[in-house]
């Protein structure tokens, strides 16, 4: 089934396993997608920045996707196919797209300036991919140094009907959020679904100001999926108190770059879902002081989230 | 008294006070010296990037600095010197130094790329500014997207016998500490403090790292106080107790840029500390929404820590 | 006389003279300002990137401007007043319009990324200096990494009437003044002057796109105010010989950073015109190879352009 | 023949040729790698910049790279493979060495900051090349953003048995030539071959400062191989004429970004070498005015070189 904008929920990125060698885990990939099924996710999203995607050549990008597609049974996959250049991002989204992906998300190339130079990106990316592609429109820049004002997002989501998803991740973007639902409001910008990232960081309030829900990488997707359950139904409090719990040691895992990757494959393996949690060159090595950190803010978790006791060692 | 190596505890950061029309609020800079004199403070950083420095003119920058340096009394205080040539950054240090300031902040201008760059720059200023000048250097790469590695470091303060501090805000961080520290112990490099900034997000795991203490522009410096106190008296879990009662509303507010500044300025307000929380052009508004979000995380604070609670509505 | 939107010739960059000791040499500024105007230019900008502003302190930046400023007689000067801040910015405008300059120069902060921020920027800035200041807008790319749409500049145009001028030294760039052209021709913004910089790399065909001369600071400014008028007389072929004699030499100079400082107060030096080539630390010493070669182009020059012969060695 | 640090001439950097519709136009590859034999080329870099290599997929840039390989009688051939990730440079790197290729260049990506950043990612694309794959560095910030210091260069030649060349392209560069040429004085650099880029607008000093030849992509690159001869031969005033008469249009060809690919493009299809001139998206079309400009200079470089005379019109 083909992305929307009525999308909400969980869409949980995806780190792409790897054996200790660097050889692609699929058996990994399989427990993973299994897992988030299980945790009430209803989407992943493949081949993201935490997905090491740049890592990978052509045939290796593709066999992972469409793993992923070929396991997912209720989940919807969305494909990363950033790329340098329309080819390869033409190639990988048509492959994932014929195996049955959802669709693909697409981040804008840090070479990016002006407000024209954004959008007439996105019209050549939706152009290369067809019209028929549904794709999420990913906003980071953190990462990217690309910055969208609202009203360039909004030239976007006008000129390309298959533009059906934001992935917030701007920071500060709370305001970003609001602006974007007024637009709606004021019949100025279609619907579309909006669902943040940036690790999580600012989930809580994200929700409250109208996102749809979390697109991140966080290690304990169930409390992604909770919190996004809680705050719709109206139960406030709870919701922080949740989110509260975890956000110590989410902030750990939301440090930039190979450290953040890192900590979550570590996690990961330790919840048993990823064989190894090796990383391909240039990798970073979690330090025995930052696993006790880890370790350490797990155990402050696991005294009020009981689903974090359930470690192995 | 002259800044030290030995320096440790809280320093914090502080903003500018305006009066609503952009004049300088001289009142308010007596107010906000003798609160963090009264919650425990061991110095203060004046006109850094919170201090909205760069628009302050030159007679401006002195009068702040003055102002703060005469208010305080056993506090010590370091003046931001930064500037985009030596000559101000000479004018500025000279007359701190004069009136009774302890030291001076330098960070870095953001064209430097290469290790070679950073350290002759360092060179240049510790020469700019006289070799009895003792100076804070800053480390806050996603800010000036300067990148300066462990050895980097090291050479500047091989070099520069008048660097007695580091204000560490580089991010991801930790093991930058440890790192630093392993250099003192296998003796390539001579001690100095480490006081860490990036608004406190890590603070709990920095000092335990190894760090002094804070230097960071929290709106509740009593906590960072009673953190590096906790810590160093061996306190673990109740550090982090008192941490991550607090984590929510500080993530909040160490949001980059303007926005973090503006939360800063509006509780420090609440608390009755400033007279306004006027910030110069080009200056960030709080939205009705973000007030509320702040005001909901400063009660939640307030059920653990009734120092929070004591806000004036 | 202030500047106006029809200004049009050859406004010479200038170069702050410093003794070699590091003092401002006020008699090269005399001598300087007294050269330019021999050589038929009409007018010179000062405490640009070329003068070192940045490592002038705010009382030395008023001392050189007014210097600058009482020396001449029929030229117009127009002082760059960019700084971090729009208080700075408005301190020295202010200082040079009393004592009798023509108008500012203002850069954009390498800080600005999208078209509204751009927009805003120079809103404020225009705000800042009072709406009688008439200012230069600077758009290089190169330097800042701000990159200014033709639409953006229209805008700017539109609503600040004292912007009067463009400094444009986007590369490549000849377009963009074609652009700019047009929208004065379909009536979609108001004239204004384009004097074009860039070290006069394009100057050639930037007069025959529409460009009212040249605001550079060639070592040669005689080839350039002869160049623009050549080439305004419809002696294209005239135009492109002297220009072309000239563009080995001042391709040499064109080098970015200090380098080209260094190369052009070396021949500056060599011309009687500077005291010293001296520039302020952070700088860039000219080796001798690097002179030989400067020699070698100017006598090259010199078998066509006999004013390039008259050197002192 | 593999590369080896003797390579000396003049390597031209080839476009990629497409048919208008945006195919792989494999016969003007073979017209072109003819050309630059005929020319007297040494060797050829494909898959460049210039190239717009970005914008093939995996399979196109192994078409294309092979193409020129199997064309080749006695020009070496060199493979641009820089990529997001080692593994699709490996996988790049191994179809074209298998192939007959002469050797790589590999490009740093523009994220590297530090020195240890850019040595450990020469380190490991070497390594993932394998130590047999001569390899060349590409050292242009100008477009990277790498900023690499002599003794970084020294340091990845050091490391790397399999770095032969130097592709320099620094600008400014001349010092550094001879800073590198010192190392091997001194004894502490081995040599390499240092071929310069750049547009080739400092390539009349280059060759004098101690560069082996060139390795650009000027669309005469007849007079950059008897440049390159004239000065070996120590005939310095003929050598720099010859450079002369080219240098206005060189340098209107030598702009940045994709107006040179044009104008280079246009040449070579008035040169009877490219079928036709069209780019991949995202593509610049060459203004009517532009390209009279570009006539006009041609016009004026066959007063002197014959061989620029014979354009097809």
């Amino acid at each position: 089934m083909k992305l929307t904008a009525d999308a909400k929920g969980t869409f949980a990125i995806a780190p792409t396993p790897f054996h200790d060698d660097g050889r692609i885990d699929e058996r990994s990939i399989d427990r993973l997608t299994d897992f988030y099924e299980e945790v009430g996710c209803d989407g992943v999203t493949v081949l993201g920045i935490l997905g090491e995607a740049p890592k990978l050549d052509a045939a290796e990008a593709e066999q992972v996707a469409l793993r992923f597609v070929k396991r997912a049974r209720k989940l919807q996959v969305i494909v990363g196919v950033s790329a340098p250049g329309f080819a390869t991002i033409r190639s990988l989204a048509k492959a994932s797209m014929d195996a049955g992906a959802a669709g693909v998300m697409i981040a804008p190339p840090p070479s990016l300036r002006t407000d024209d130079q954004i959008v007439t990106y996105y019209r050549q990316a939706a152009e290369a991919i067809g019209s028929d592609v549904p794709f999420v429109l990913q906003d980071y820049p953190l990462t990217f140094s690309v910055v969208m004002t609202p009203a360039v997002i909004r030239r976007i989501i006008s000129e390309n009907a298959s533009c059906v998803m934001l992935k917030h991740e701007d920071w500060p973007g709370l305001e970003k959020i609001t602006t974007l639902r007024g637009f709606e409001r004021d019949g100025s910008m279609r619907h579309i679904a909006i669902l943040t990232g940036n690790g999580g960081l600012f989930l809580d309030f994200e929700v409250e100001r109208g996102a749809d829900g979390a697109n991140t990488g966080y290690a304990f997707p169930e409390m992604l999926v909770d919190v996004v359950k809680l705050s719709a139904a109206g139960r406030r409090d709870e919701a922080h108190d949740l989110f509260d719990a975890h956000l110590p040691y989410l902030r750990y895992e939301q440090q930039q770059g190979p450290l953040g990757l890192a900590v979550r494959k570590y996690v990961l393996k330790r919840r048993g879902v990823l064989g190894s949690d090796a990383q391909r060159k240039p990798a970073l090595i979690l330090s025995a002081q930052a696993k006790q950190e880890v370790d350490y803010l797990l155990s402050r978790i696991a005294r009020v989230d009981r689903r974090a006791a359930a470690l192995k060692s």
